[in-house]
């Protein structure tokens, strides 16, 4: 291992001084305990930290040979572990997501509790490769290319301590050498070869079958995400600038753009602005959807009345020559909750638009292909607008509320029916709000629930030629 | 069809008016017959050129057929053909890039004889996905992954007349279903089934392959093209300014940068910066290749008194505080050709330097696999550096002139050995150069003709560790 380009790039990109400890996360694979000793070897102050994901019965001894190999290294070490199979199934998060949000919690809370630095991560070259092409699948826009950075900070874990990965460089050829160098016997996670997880695909299938097209393919994608991080940097610099030129106000829950500044701009300055804007509400939001980028470019194209619904309950609308952009509880307060008859059965007219109480107004109509959203947008996520497989309706559509008996499958459950009133507990939506929430529905099944989530039988799917749009929204755009 | 929206994008995208007539290529395939249609019926005027290949016995026919179609829709018809096998093997081009290469030749010429706006080709937003895919693979930057522009100025084929893709948003289901509502029967190129062309394994291959990962790949894919192209236009911008700011002076053969100001220039705007000044000696260039781009960002980092080669015959060096870019015919002018002894056997060290005549030097040094170049960079362009695969080098090596029956086997001809004076002829070096020209062999095999190319058997494998980096370079930095 070139343990020189290590410290140039533990000084230079991720930034790490010798006076303040770093938290090491060492799972005992060849990365992270090449990681360890290389820290180690150039004297960086550390904090040997492992987390047990108990998805394995002898995980815990894993704990324990991190706990020799750090002792070995007169290192301080601790670990913690907790129930990830538990938290995905409560959570409804796949096995990864959820090892990784219980990884990082702990690992950014014991770094704040010994005042740690940085919290140093072993991913490599490679998984750089995976999360690139990742991206590439789902559809990223610049942010996403880019890859993971060596040094960043994510505020949902820490608003200041940086997350460091200085082996991004490094392949997982050069991790494994480094250990037989030293003499180390890293741990072998089985569950890297479990195909289940979407990134083992990548890793044992996609890149294998990639280097058929282009031997040095890794490098060349491991290239791009180097080039176009340095582009990116240059588009969020343009962006801010400009956005600071139409900002017309800013708070922690609404940003005031100048609507006509903001359609001079070239398409490309456009989104990148918006996308700036929408990150100032939601700065853990790391790939802002392109559909989202799409409808609020349009708004600003043709401002009307109504408002746009963006991502994670964030919506736009038009105000005294200002595009306002507003953050709020995604489902709205109490008061302006949608709510209908207990009695109700109200056809929906498609394309068409009824009035439910309070002020609510659904809107339907027939898109092709090209305006549906991309793989995230048309997800799991709330929402107050969906898509729903035209292929998948055949009888006339209407609103109602929940009956005894309703079950529903939730998009993103791979299928899984469950009861109507688990869903609404899962979701924790207050049980006062339950009885009269519209559903819509076709024949007795229940195709959307809107502010939530589409049914699974009516997701788009790849042949999919024609959806009904459908929204729910506040006539007074101020739901 | 969606004529509506292909209407739009004929006039705001494309840029067409109806006065001017419209060069538009057919091949006869539905992508192109719809083309022509859809012009056609949007009342643009029209002159239908079909280009025939000959690459199958039976093309000849394709041409009657586009001339009926055009005919029907009372439009003036021409057709051209040439030997693109031919011209492949003498070109020592792929058949593809041929094929491409005459085609549009013929078709820029008939659009400037015949006073055309614009030559308008068929491609959809398949094409436009698989072309997105391909740069990927070969490690694009920004300008590679947003794919092809609705209209652009190739100055290749023409300065003036623009290339317009007016399909680039519809798929090629849509191009085939309007075939079928306008009861037409397209021809289908069998060699579009043809795996031995990349673009078929990719359409036929890899994107049904990853739509096993994501059903809604390709819209995921094309959108992101499009997102990037707008970034590509805000990074433009802001390096055309940046660009403007650290101009000292520029001709069409160079152009000098103030060292100091690129020095304080943030990585990201610094190579955008530099791709720019390339791009502006070389306009046709697409992609600047990334190692070029690294290779001088290096340079303005640590000046020094030689110089580095970039790409195609482009060089760059320091003079008087500045930057100099310099075109130049790719082996120099005669007089500074390299040109060693016709007894000569000069042992070359590694690493180390050799002087030669005339103020040449060759240089040699080890370099691991984080510096090699991407896959474009180590292909079979003209070099005065390139890169050996350290695994085929078990003897010293050395230069020396040729010798009789001396063969090559040249890089990215598959391992075809020739004649060292076959490839003399092909290259066209004139006959009073060859004779002294430096040859770097190992035992009795040229490991790489500096200037030209290199062997095929020392090319970067997948498995490649470590390579010998060798060039050859004027010490006087006049070159």
């Amino acid at each position: 291992m070139d343990f020189q380009r290590l410290e140039q790039i533990l000084e230079k990109e991720c930034l790490l001084n010798r006076a303040e400890p770093i938290l090491v996360g060492v799972s005992g694979g060849p990365d992270s305990l090449c990681l360890m000793h290389g820290l180690a070897r150039l004297r960086f102050s550390l904090l040997v930290v492992h987390f047990d994901h108990r998805l394995r019965p002898e995980s815990g001894s894993d704990a324990a040979f991190v706990e020799v190999e750090a002792r070995r290294l007169g290192l301080p070490f601790l670990s913690g572990s907790q129930d990830v199979a538990g938290f995905a199934a409560s959570q409804r998060m796949s096995i990864e997501e959820a090892a990784r949000v219980l990884r990082y919690r702990f690992l950014f809370a014991q770094a704040r509790q010994h005042g740690a630095q940085a919290v140093a991560v072993g991913h490599t070259a490679d998984d750089q490769v995976e999360t690139v092409l990742l991206h590439i699948l789902r559809g990223a826009g610049l942010s996403g290319l880019q890859g993971m950075a060596y040094r960043s900070i994510h505020p949902d874990w820490d608003e200041r301590i940086p997350l460091v990965r200085p082996l991004l460089s490094f392949w997982r050829d050069e991790t494994t050498a480094c250990c037989s160098e030293l003499d180390l016997t890293p741990l072998y996670d089985p569950s890297n070869q479990n195909p289940a997880f979407l990134r083992n695909r990548l890793r044992h299938e996609l890149i294998p079958y990639l280097e058929t097209y282009n031997p040095q393919v890794r490098r060349a994608v491991w290239r791009m995400s180097q080039v176009l991080a340095g582009d990116e940097a240059v588009v969020g610099l343009a962006a801010a600038q400009a956005l600071q030129n139409c900002l017309v106000s800013r708070s922690d829950t609404q940003v005031k753009l100048n609507i006509a500044q903001l359609a001079q701009m070239e398409p490309g300055l456009l989104r990148a602005v918006l996308r700036a804007a929408i990150n100032a509400l939601l700065p853990s939001l790391r790939n802002v959807d392109y559909s989202a980028i799409e409808r609020v470019e349009r708004f600003v194209g043709a401002p009307h009345a109504g408002q746009v619904d963006l991502v994670k309950g964030l919506r736009g609308f038009a105000e005294a020559g200002n595009l306002v952009l507003q953050k709020s509880d995604q489902l709205g307060s109490e008061l302006s909750w949608p709510s209908i008859a207990l009695s109700a059965e109200i056809p929906v007219p498609i394309p068409g638009e009824v009035d439910l109480p309070l002020g609510w107004r659904m809107s339907t109509r027939w898109v092709d292909s090209a305006d549906f959203p991309v793989f995230e947008a048309a997800g799991a996520g709330r929402s107050w607008e969906a898509w729903l497989d035209a292929g998948q309706l055949d009888a006339p559509i209407f609103l109602r509320p929940m009956r005894p008996g309703d079950r529903f499958q939730p998009l993103g459950l791979h299928g899984h029916s469950q009861k109507l009133s688990d869903f609404w507990i899962n979701e924790k939506l207050p049980r006062r709000a339950r009885t009269t929430w519209p559903l819509l529905v076709c024949a007795d099944q229940i195709l959307w629930i809107p502010g939530f989530r589409p049914a699974e039988p009516q997701r788009l799917q790849k042949n999919t030629r024609k959806a009904l749009y459908v929204r729910l929204f506040r006539v007074d755009g101020s739901g």
